[in-house]
């Protein structure tokens, strides 16, 4: 599998480092589907976020690794965790899935039924938290950026999203609710209700301003960390 | 297809004709899915509309038509309209459908794609217009009664009323936005976000209180034609 | 409709009439989906049966209509009858039908129930019929050409094809088995099992290997009428 | 998930133990969907299999233990893989599973994608075989007992079948043909050409004819081992 990965390691620029540290950068690996595999391309959220880091002379303290496969839904994630993050023995692990979970029902009929969702959602933190990695978990972003709750699959996207702040509280996790954040800005930005264009380029995969957003958008929490 | 549909006519009680009249009574079809084909039953939302016209004095005034058949989508109602609805030389027809046309997608992958949905509806209702029947047009109710847009099917009920609004302005054809008024419902009366139970048996069918509740909202469209 | 159809009138060459005829040629029309749209294409199969017809010089015996469009179901030729076939007057219709009514079903969830697509086409040859056409009607050919029932929508492609069978039965309709024809071809001809290049680009549209096929195909039974 | 699964130990009567012996009894565990989860209960495949191995004398061979549940699919099987296989530390597992792979895409569209079906099966074998257990795996049975190939899902199940067949020869894993022994079993008894009541009740699920057919089957490759 590590070859169809497009992971790659982005190494923060050490030549800042006039400051002596023994400390040892945060390790993060973003875990996820094609956005998160788009995400450490030229424009990808990844990047932005490096980017951000090294403008804010923070390069030296974080390691970004993204590990995201496209069409990957929970139970894919599942079945790589071990290889892809445990391997990589990450400090923190930020989990951003859920669109394929329900996007696939209506393109392709092989979505994910909701409870097992849920059960493989709750097996996979438990792994990632018994290795001592902190988990930080995504609602899904859209599939459809109308903001009046007309695109297709917003229904279930909306009810993958609660169950998702559930798994959040019951494992303790961080949660980052990109759907609340993104829909909040369709509403705002989104003056002519389209499908794509704002933060998308098809509805889904995010353009560079949705890139730079996410980029933003998940760095408040992770600072915080 | 005559014996297939649970169509009767209700008769007003004439008892209460202490008024002479000349004047023939409205005759109205309700033309739809299987919604309306309960309609006529013993708490059904024509059989409600009949009882609310009795306490009203106004019997005498309408004659109340069911053709509703369960399982129809617009195209069902085109392929009958000559018979169940021409045949009966109506003043009105309310035509209340749309949910199948959506829910079938999910539960059977029978549904209607949006574009032949708006070109079916368009020719029905210039069927009946031609033959000067006037027509009134209904959004689809609900598919689930959680108000926060978390029913599978929300997304394309929000669409496809979208679709009917506009089909009505083309038309010039009185609306019933149906949908809006049962989620306003929803919003102020469901407060425990239930997805049945409130006006439905089972998510679509409606139980005696949404009966009620379409009857009523349906006559404050018809008392003003 | 008519500007969005594809549908030309083939006119056959005239300059082999030394023989003196009073006779009308027999007028056909080709009702149908995409395929029969591409049909009066350079190499569509109406194109092509022209030319045979060309060939055997019966140019002159038979005018050949397409009246095909794009993504039809059984309940779109309803829709379109009167304009598409009643206002031709032709003395044969060749209705080829059935591929989109189960094809949607896995590709959009908009298919058509195996009762409604029995319904609709009955309704159908019935109005035909009683304008004095003479009904042809054909078994749908394949979606995907792999011969060992592999294929997703061989199941359904057969029941459709045993319902249409029983159809013409019902209507004492002609029968153009297309589908039977068609997998024969396949057991023959597509060695390594293949599901396009023999008879389609892509599963399901002709190439012109398939359009000449289905030309030979109809021919067959046309001839005889 | 241990009280939820009907998976009992069936213990051997062991009052024909006059002979002496050292040796263990074969520990087989049945890995399975609803059909092996009812495998156990009083006319299931297991508890046939059981009586079977009674009347030969052979009960106190084998251990048999019944490890389905109800809806699973392969990435089901991989996720209590550990717990409800390697846990019971057996000689052998059979596993039988891929309708709800096929028959989810139609009725709840949750299936599994035809490569991800493979990707599973394979990291599921490799797990098992990794730690010493004989796996042996089954093409799945019927959805819809019509022998003529016009099932809704035949299509796929078998294009899954060939799929379980790589991999059998892939892991070199013996391979349990239920499809194909089903498929002449209804090709020479359901005359009628049936849905269901040959070998099942409901198109899928085994009544006690099915039963007794399965065990039968099974057992000419278990006792072989």
């Amino acid at each position: 599998m590590k070859t169809k990965i497009l992971s790659i390691i982005i190494l923060m620029a050490l030549s800042l480092s006039s400051f002596k540290t023994a400390e040892n950068p945060k390790r993060i690996v973003f875990f996820g589907d094609s956005i998160t595999q788009a995400g450490v391309g030229k424009t990808g959220y990844i990047t932005k976020m490096a980017e951000m880091l090294g403008t804010m002379g923070l390069a030296s303290k974080y390691e970004l690794i993204g590990a995201g496969i496209g069409g990957n839904k929970i139970y894919d994630l599942y079945l790589r965790h071990e290889e892809d993050v445990l391997a990589k023995n990450p400090n923190i692990v930020i989990i951003y899935v859920g669109i394929n979970d329900v996007w696939h029902k209506t393109s392709s009929r092989t979505g994910t039924d909701a409870d097992k969702f849920e059960r493989f959602y709750n097996a996979l933190i438990n792994r990632l938290q018994k290795a001592n990695i902190q988990v930080v978990i995504c609602t899904p972003t859209v599939i459809g950026e109308k903001f009046d709750a007309t695109n297709e699959n917003d229904g279930d996207l909306n009810a993958y999203s609660n169950i998702i702040r559930k798994i959040a509280t019951d494992n303790q996790c961080k949660l980052i609710d990109l759907r609340k954040t993104f829909l909040s800005f369709e509403e705002k930005n989104n003056i002519e209700n389209k499908a794509s264009g704002i933060l998308t380029t098809d509805r889904v995969h995010l353009n560079e301003a949705g890139n730079q957003f996410l980029a933003e958008t998940m760095w408040e929490t992770i600072k915080t960390l």
